[in-house]
Formats: C-alpha cells, sequence, structure tokens
C-alpha cells in the first residue's frame, strides 16, 4: 500500500451512521478514527454556526477497542445518548475511569439500555423517542468478552451481553449490522435475511489467518470471528441469503479480499458480496 | 473552517515524534489522532517488508485524554516500550482495563518508570541503553490530575507525578516539551532558557476563553493552562527567554491565534513565537 502498488484503496476503520431524517445521526460503534471520519463526512457536520453535531446517539456492539475508543473523540461539549448492554456499559463506565470524561459534557453523556431482542427507539432524547422513525434491536451472539476483561470480572457479566448484532428498522426496511460474528448462535441467518441491507464481520478470511501471519497465536473463530471461507465459513452459510444486499466490513489488513487483483476478492463478488469501503453510502 | 473562509490550516491534535538517527522514533505522548499521523509521516512508516514501525516508545506527560488515547492506536504485534510516571502508568493500566490490550503484543509492550528529575535514556530496549544518544529528563509541573481521577484514587497518588515536562536532551542540544504548563511550579523557565527549542502549552490565549464560550466552567488555570496572554501569561513569563526557539503547541480550537487574521496571532508573531501546524520539523 505504501509503495503504491497494492490494488485497493486504504481505508479506515470500521464506522457506520445511520439516519431517518437526515437530521439526528446515529452511529453504530465509535471507531478509533472517528474523528478523522467526521470531518470526512459533511452530513456529520454541526449545522452553521451551533457547536453541537448532528451526531445524536451512538450503539455499541461489544466492548472491542476498535468499537468504543472512538467515544473520547466525542467528549467535547456535546449531548449525546450511548446505547449499550448493561454488561458493555459496566465495561465501559466502571472498568475504564477515561471515559468519565464522557460525564464533562453538557449535558453529560446519558446511557440508555439495550435490552437484549426488544425493540428500542433511536431517538435523541426521551421526548423524541414517541416520533423516533428508526427502533433499534439487539440480537445476541453467543461472543466472548474482550482478552482485556478478566476472569474475574468476566464471571460477573451476563454471557449474552458480550457481543451483539444489530437489527436497525425504520418500518419494515430492516438493516442487519454485525461487525463481529462468532457464528456460534442459533437465529442471525433469519434476521439477515429479513433485511435489505446486511453489514457483516468479513475481518478474516481463513479461520488460521493470523496464525499464518504470526506463527502463533488464536484462530479467527477462537477470536470470535466466523472466517469468510471455507466449511461453515460466512459464504457458505449465507449462500441462501441472496435476497439481502450483504457487504463485508471490518476487514482485517490480513485478509486477502482487500486485493483487488486476487482470487479471494473475486470469489466474493462472484458470492454476491461487496466488500466496505470508505464513504460507502447505502439508501434502504 | 468548513466554510473556507478562516485564515489559518486544520490541525490535528498535538502530537511530536524524536529522533537521534533516524531509525528508532520516540513519541512525546500519544494523540487520539496518532494513527492519521502516522500515516502521514512517511519517517514513521514500517521498513518494506516488515511489520514493526520505527516507533520504538512514547513518552507520556500526564494522563489527559488527548495524551494517552493515541496507545490504542498501538496496539497491534508491536514492540513498544512507554515512558511514565509511576502514578500515570498506574492510572492507565490499572484504572482502565482496555490498555490491557498493549499486553497482548508480541512482546507485550514495556512501561519504563520516569523519575522526576533524574536522566533516563530513551533507547529501544534495555540493550541499548548504553548506547541511546537521547537522554529524557521528567520535570514536575505541579499540575493536577485530569478530572476523570476522582478524590479517592487521587489521594493514592503522588502530586507532582501528574503533569511533568520533558527535557529530551541529545548531548547539549535541548527540546523542552510541555502541552500542559500550569505555571505553579518554580524552574521551569530555567530549562527553557537552557534549550535551544521549547514546544509549550498555547491551549488558550486567555484565561477565561471557554467561560466566554460555554458560558460556565473553569479558567484556563483552573484546568492547568498558563494562557498565553495577559499578566503571567506564557508571552509576559517567556519575554526574556528570546535565545530559545518558542513554539505553541496544544492549541485549543476557541483560541484566537489559529486565526491568521487576527490580532492575537500577530502579536505571538510580533513577541517571537511560532505556531505550530503539522507536519513541522525541527532539526536541532
Amino acid at each position: 500500500m505504501r509503495r503504491g502498488v497494492f490494488h485497493g484503496p486504504a481505508r479506515t476503520q470500521t464506522q457506520l451512521a445511520v439516519t431517518a431524517d437526515d437530521e439526528s445521526w446515529f452511529l453504530l460503534n465509535a471507531s478509533p478514527d472517528l474523528r478523522q471520519q467526521i470531518l470526512a463526512t459533511p452530513e456529520l457536520a454541526p449545522v452553521a454556526g451551533q457547536r453541537n453535531s448532528p451526531i445524536a446517539g451512538v450503539v455499541l456492539t461489544s466492548g472491542d477497542v476498535d468499537a468504543v475508543v472512538g467515544l473520547l473523540h466525542l467528549r467535547e461539549f456535546h449531548p449525546l445518548r450511548i446505547f449499550a448492554t448493561r454488561a458493555i456499559r459496566r465495561i465501559v463506565t466502571e472498568e475504564n475511569i477515561l471515559f468519565r470524561t464522557l460525564e464533562r459534557s453538557q449535558p453529560p453523556a446519558e446511557w440508555c439500555d439495550l435490552p437484549l431482542g426488544k425493540e428500542v427507539a433511536l431517538a435523541a432524547g426521551l421526548r423524541s423517542e414517541a416520533d423516533a422513525k428508526l427502533q433499534c434491536t439487539a440480537i445476541p451472539l453467543a461472543g466472548a468478552y474482550p482478552e482485556y476483561v478478566d476472569a474475574a470480572l468476566r464471571k460477573t457479566l451476563a454471557p449474552e451481553e458480550a457481543v451483539i448484532a444489530l437489527l436497525i428498522a425504520d418500518g419494515p426496511k430492516k438493516l442487519f449490522f454485525a461487525p463481529g460474528l462468532p457464528g456460534n448462535s442459533a437465529g442471525w441467518k433469519a434476521h439477515v435475511r429479513a433485511s435489505k441491507l446486511a453489514l457483516i464481520d468479513g475481518t478474516f478470511w481463513t479461520d488460521d489467518e493470523l496464525i499464518a501471519v504470526r506463527g502463533a497465536g488464536r484462530t479467527a473463530r477462537e477470536m470470535g470471528h466466523l472466517p469468510l471461507s471455507g466449511s461453515g465459513g460466512l459464504l457458505n452459510e449465507l449462500q441462501a441469503e441472496t435476497a439481502t444486499r450483504r457487504v463485508a466490513i471490518h476487514i482485517n489488513n490480513t485478509n486477502p479480499i482487500l486485493d483487488e487483483a486476487s482470487a479471494e476478492h473475486r470469489a466474493m463478488l462472484d458470492a454476491g458480496w461487496e466488500i466496505a469501503r470508505d464513504e460507502m453510502e447505502f439508501i434502504l
């Protein structure tokens, strides 16, 4: 990439923003590159003359570093609602005192519970919940807490609150969002099938991808990522869901699908997948 | 700025990298924009064919969010030494479990004590300390711990380890680095005078700058930043240190010196100061 010979664009880290009215935007996770991403997105710029951003809230799918660090980019004088499972909220707010800076905002960031399997209105505040067009449902994915959560803490957290997919609905139109998909659970495929658009974990192409690079370590599955290829991989698992627009996101820099000259890239397109890149826009 | 009418460039957050040999680089603090800044700096790119970066270490001056968050950009498979006071190390590693991800590196990040007032070799590892060209001395600045550190924790931390300036020496050539300068302590001016280059806290122009914007809040001094202007401000305090090249860094977006058409910008230049911008390079 640095020598200019790689076939494919540079990418920032996984980040999505959704809106139903072009006024209030909700971020799905908060990437470490969030500041740069906001600056590159005119829709997320404050209205002229105001300091407040159109970003009304953030919905978290896990406690992964690349899902939560960007919250610290949002800490300055900015009203913000953060939707998360109770476990993720606890990890972020009670086990990481840096995130107390979010309480400095005026008003302070407001944490909202994301119960499993239950629709929650994505609204900028309590008063606008009845009018909210976007609904969000947390789908438990039977994933594990990040490695940085030690065994003692892990015992006090509900396992099903570790990793979720999000089902974002604007009436009958649904978006399925799962940057980390362990593939252990049942049921997630039905949600993909019922969605117009699915943005799904494309972290690794093969199960032993990182081991091949580093010589040791954990498999993709052990890290909570169903690989794209192979028996039981994501391409096979979703072969029947062809009515849903499928986009691979959260792609690791070891994943050969990033190389547009590769057979793996070709295989993704042949299987009807898209490969996420910066500045993609989707209209449901 | 967004409408293209502001007189002055956009800036990423405060970040400096130093080297004596163009091979091993040491970051002074780790800004939230660090990933973007590394990608914009060819000197910090890994040598072709290697995954390791020339970044050998990071030296922290405080526990401020904008000084430490960037560590999380350095968490992937990257040997790294982190120099900090014991108190800052404790805040980062014991009170923020996200930073345990730094222990995943192979080898894991190595924390090195930065005792106050004592020269420490900035070396990539223990074995290279005898050959290290750069020496670093922590200068206590009598600042306070960040607001996110609560009273109970604060009581267990040595107050003088909260905020430091760094004196980086390559033989007789010295650099003074203080992105946060509370101005309470004695002695820091002598270090500026003895340095060829001083990169100093230019967060605020006036003491009540943020109060004027927000209508309430704390003064610059209460936030640990000597303002640039006014009686006892930085310009007055360093009037005599004209032999030292002085550059204002860590400039808040409320500070009028950023506007190149402003009287305050002019006043900085007239007083012999430079105003930091991205991609500046200094050779001592």
